[in-house]
């Protein structure tokens, strides 16, 4: 369905930077994965992204025309102008005209989004989005934080500066935990992968349970060492998955209220403990709306576009790239 | 802006029944308000309805064309279809298929909105929407629930279902009240005519203060009641508005992280109470929303389209009634 030719798309995480070409024809990628050096500075971190694409056109010059770069980078960010604000995950990049200097160092128009806006276009055009056959979905990325892309009548709803779908900063816990953005209890600050493993620190902490022991072998405990201790049946790391499942929910039913869509996708890195933290979370957006009660389809995996949909990604972790790439192409 | 000719609104609420007929041309409106004799059953109320569209066609005869006739029904209610599902404020008419009833009775199209989402397309064309001169905005109507509208690029948003915008069915405090939707902490539990009512008749029964005595004057307090005692200083009176203003906050605060539109209007009867309740709205909102504290405008009078402003409505209490006879001009 995506034209010939290639584009290059950049996915710019506080931790990883990848950058790869996309095939329309052959629907083939080819990923070039470097570390955000943060600690040198933001022109740096440019050029880095600068290089990676001027090698990969160079590559890819075979493959038809080149149709652009794309990037998706965390946000807040205004948008088109592609100008940050304050993301949490880029420290001291606040301000940074990210659009202008990728277009100034590669001679070349470049579209800027968020890293989650972009992840749902991918989802809506090659995944979930087109298995269920809608023209409207929300997508909740799980990862470090938690983010959200919207996809309204089959664009990127980007609202009045950009800054539309923040379901992390959408508050399920009134007085709840302080959020990195200076809000209380944002939904980030329970369901993300950083979440669980704060709470699985606080847990060993407190208790002499198997987290405690898995904590001690390795003080950086991750989200998938929580996810298989859940797995094995440790009561903690599963209470843990019950907290972000009912906080999702929680989460959800808010953009239920507000839009009625037929699919929410979840996706990130954390979406691969599904198993975990669904049926806490069905029990919750249950709970939490009557539309979903209303409308929820008895089989989740049934396809039912007047229904309220909810099912895991099916792009994975390559979404967000894939959807940079795929914005020279559909945006 | 409107075509010459006429329409008729029709606005039905679980107290009052009002049909109205719209001329384009003069801007001019001539209203009919029954009782809705919901005792009677639905039959009765529609063959109310079909009377007085009869009668308001006879006299607008010689106003030109006429346009349809529109319907702003509470919800929830499936769209385009006009199905009522259990709406909370019209007992006993689960399930009725109120267009097609009402077609065959009136042998003529008819176009069911939600109450909500009608008065929010009257506000967009020819209240606070219009003054900002934005393409999207949503409506936050404060009444005996809390009802909501969505316009996103120039269209009334209705979701998969009809069932967009209800902000009123936001859970804003978890595990708070039970609401007559089976949710606990909806956000019409606190910023609604009815929640003010209900926190007025607790505040009297436990206290000896300005309520208790106004109370004892008249058991049945209203809303507008509670507002003039607040003004007069009452500090529980007071109070109550601050919740009104707290949890209003909250629930806009959720859909500014979905959307980020560049307005919300607030209205409804217990708009009118503004003074009162707007101050912590607004600082609950800026607590909840690091969107809105990036995006506010120093003061919400001056328009800004590429500001999140947040303004009471402009047409008051006839804009659900006004947007019912808009439907047949401009949906």
């Amino acid at each position: 369905m995506a034209p010939p030719g290639y584009s290059i798309g950049i996915d710019l995480g506080g931790t990883n930077l990848r950058i790869a070409a996309y095939s329309g024809q052959s629907q083939q990628m080819e990923a070039i994965s470097l570390r955000t050096r943060l600690e040198e500075g933001p022109a740096t971190v440019l050029r880095d992204m600068a290089g990676a694409v001027r090698s990969l056109q160079q590559k890819f010059a075979s493959h038809g025309s080149f149709a652009g770069v794309g990037i998706g980078s965390p946000g807040p960010i205004e948008l088109p102008e592609g100008k940050l604000r304050a993301p949490s995950n880029l420290p001291g990049w606040d301000g940074l005209e990210l659009r202008s200097e990728l277009q100034h160092l590669l001679n070349m128009p470049v579209i800027v989004e968020s890293d989650a806006n972009a992840a749902a276009l991918a989802e809506w055009r090659l995944g979930a989005g087109r298995v269920h056959g809608v023209d409207s979905m929300a997508m909740f990325t799980l990862g470090t934080g938690v983010g959200g892309g919207l996809i309204l009548n089959g664009k990127i709803w980007h609202g009045a500066m950009g800054m539309a779908a923040e379901p992390g900063h959408t508050v399920v816990y009134p007085g709840g935990l302080m959020c990195n953005c200076g809000t209380l209890g944002c939904l980030e600050m329970y369901a993300s992968a950083t979440a669980v493993r704060r709470m699985a620190a606080e847990t060993a902490a407190a208790s002499a349970g198997s987290l405690q022991s898995r904590l001690k072998e390795n003080s950086a405990i991750h989200a998938h060492d929580v996810a298989a201790l859940a797995r094995h049946g440790d009561a903690s790391s599963l209470e843990i998955f019950q907290v972000v499942g009912r906080s999702l929910g929680l989460g959800m039913a808010s953009a239920v209220a507000a839009l009625n869509l037929p699919l929410y996708v979840i996706g990130g890195g954390l979406a691969q403990a599904w198993d975990l933290f669904s049926p806490a979370m069905f029990r919750s957006l249950a709970e939490s709306s009557q539309i979903y009660r209303l409308t929820a389809p008895e089989n989740v995996d049934r396809i039912q576009p007047r229904m309220t949909n909810v099912v895991p990604a099916h792009l994975g972790p390559e979404a967000g790239l894939l959807g940079a790439a795929l914005l020279p192409i559909f945006q």
